[in-house]
C-alpha cells in the first residue's frame, strides 16, 4: 500500500528505451467526516487511516481523548468511486463537537497542519507548556537516527517518505508511522496514542526524519511530548514555538552530533 | 530575511558548553487578504510576498492574469502587532471573485496547495491539458539541478530551504524562488510569472529541489507548465496528474540521470 508500480523511462536510456517500473510512494487523499459531517480532506499515503483521522482530530482539538470517541470507520458508501473506497474514514463522538466552526478554520494536506486558518489568531492551538519530564542522555540520544533509520523498510524502496517515532528516554522504539506527509506521520502516532489511553505523552521523545517546521512542535505539544528531534533544520517558528510550550528541540541529530535549541536541561549534556 | 540567528547548544559539548548561534530558516504566516476578505493563512520564509499571493490566487483560481489584478500591497492597519507587520498582503481584483465559496474550501500551509478542500471532488482544480511545448535535450535537463543548486545561495548556511526554478528548453533559468514550504515556492513563481504577463508557461520547465507531490504537479498544469522535473521522488497522484494534464514528470533527476515517468516525448532521450 505504500508503494505504487509505474512505468518510468530511464534516461540515460538503458535496454533499448524500453519501459522500466519504479516504485512510487503511493499518495491519495483521505477525507475525513465527523459525525456524518465532511472536515478535511488530506494527502496521505494509505496505511493507518484510523490513527491519522483520530490524531488530527485530537492534535486540531476536536477529541480530547478516547473517550470522547464512539466509533471510527471507512465509509463505503454505495455512491463512492471504486478508486476511493478506502479514502473516507468518519469518526464519531459521544458529544457534541463544534464542527462547523472547526470546518471553516481547519484543514489538512500531506505536510502541513495549519491549513485554511483564515486568520493569524487561528494558528495556534489552544495549548498549554509540556511537563517537565524525563532527562535523555546523549548516548540513548544519539541512537535515534538509526533506530528510526533501521525501522524505517520502506524508505529505501522509494526515497520519499517521512518518517516519525515515538521513543521511550532511553530511545527504545514504541511506535513508528511513516507518510508521504510529515505532518501526517506525527498525527498517525497522535492517533495511536490517543486509541491506547497514552496521552498525554510526557515521557516521550519524538523523532522525525526531516525537517522540524511549526506543526510539528504544535502537534507535539498537544500530545504532551516535551523532546521534539530531528535529522534536519528547524525554522525559526519550530524554535519559536517549542520556547512557548517549554519543549526542547533538537536539530541536525545526526552522526553522534545535533543543535539543541531550546530547554538543553532534558539532555544530559556532559554524560556519556 | 531567508534565516534567522537563534542559540543552539551543541552536543557533544564544545567550548565549555557554551552557546553558538545557528541560521534557521525563517519560518512565519503569511495571511493573504483579498478585496478586504480573509482567504487564507500560509506558513512561508517572507521574501517575494506579492507574488506569493498572487501565485497562490492564481494556483487556486481566484486570478486568470494581470488583467484582474487592481492592486497588491502589504496591509499595514494599525490594529496589527508589529512583529506580524509584513505578515498580511491584500490583493484587490477588478472584477469580483466568489471569495465565500472559495473561503470555504481553498487555504494554505507551508508544504501542500489542497489544504480546506472539504470533499475529494473539490480537490482537482479546474485545469486542462498543457500544449504540446517544446522538445528538451538530455544535457539541458542534466544540467538543471547544478544550475539551481549553484543559484540556490542560502541553501548552504541552512540547509532547509525548497527551491523551485523556471527555466527555458534549452536551460537558461528565467526564475529562482526559495521557500520554507515547496509549494510557496512554486507559488512565487507563478505570482511572478503571472504579474510579468509571462502566462501561460508553454514554453518552460519547472524544477524543484526535493520531492514530486500532487499539489507541484497541478500548480504548474494551471500555470501551463509541460515538462515538471525534481531532484528527487514523485509520488503516485504526481505522475496520475501529469498523466491527466499531458505533462512530462522527471524524477530523480541528479549526477546525470533521470526516470521520465510520463509524456516522454518532450526528453530528446537519444541525444546528446
Amino acid at each position: 500500500m505504500s508503494t505504487t508500480r509505474r512505468p518510468a523511462v530511464r534516461v540515460p536510456v538503458v535496454r533499448d528505451g524500453k519501459k522500466t517500473f519504479d516504485e512510487v510512494i503511493t499518495e491519495e487523499p483521505l477525507q475525513i467526516r465527523v459525525n456524518d459531517t465532511d472536515l478535511a480532506v488530506t494527502m496521505r499515503t494509505p496505511g493507518h487511516d484510523f490513527e491519522l483521522a483520530v490524531g488530527f482530530c485530537r492534535t486540531e482539538g476536536l477529541l480530547t481523548g478516547t473517550e470522547d470517541l464512539a466509533e471510527v470507520r471507512y465509509c463505503l458508501a454505495a455512491e463512492l468511486d471504486a478508486e476511493q473506497e478506502y479514502n473516507v474514514v468518519t469518526l464519531a463522538t459521544r458529544r457534541p463537537v463544534d464542527l462547523e466552526g472547526h470546518r471553516r478554520v481547519v484543514a489538512a494536506s500531506s505536510a502541513c497542519g495549519i491549513c485554511g486558518k483564515a486568520t493569524l489568531d487561528q494558528i495556534a492551538v489552544a495549548c498549554t507548556p509540556v511537563a517537565p519530564g524525563p532527562v535523555v542522555d546523549r548516548t540513548a540520544l544519539f541512537a535515534l537516527p538509526d533506530t528510526l533509520r533501521t525501522a524505517q523498510t520502506v524508505f529505501e524502496a522509494t526515497g520519499g517518505l517521512h518518517a516519525a517515532g515515538l521513543f521511550t528516554p532511553e530511545g527504545a522504539l514504541r511506535v513508528l508511522r511513516e507518510d508521504v506527509g510529515r505532518h501526517n506521520a506525527v498525527d498517525k502516532i497522535v492517533g495511536h496514542a490517543v486509541m491506547a489511553g497514552w496521552l498525554p505523552l510526557s515521557d516521550s521523545v519524538l523523532m522525525v526524519s526531516g525537517r522540524l517546521s511549526f506543526e510539528i512542535v504544535q502537534k507535539a505539544a498537544v500530545a504532551g511530548i516535551p523532546i521534539v528531534a530531528a535529522v534536519s533544520a528547524p525554522s525559526s517558528l519550530a524554535v519559536a514555538t517549542a520556547q512557548r510550550f517549554e519543549q526542547t528541540l533538537v536539530g541536525f541529530l545526526r552522526d553522534g552530533r545535533g543543535n539543541v535549541y531550546t530547554h538543553p536541561e532534558r539532555i544530559d549534556l556532559e554524560g556519556d
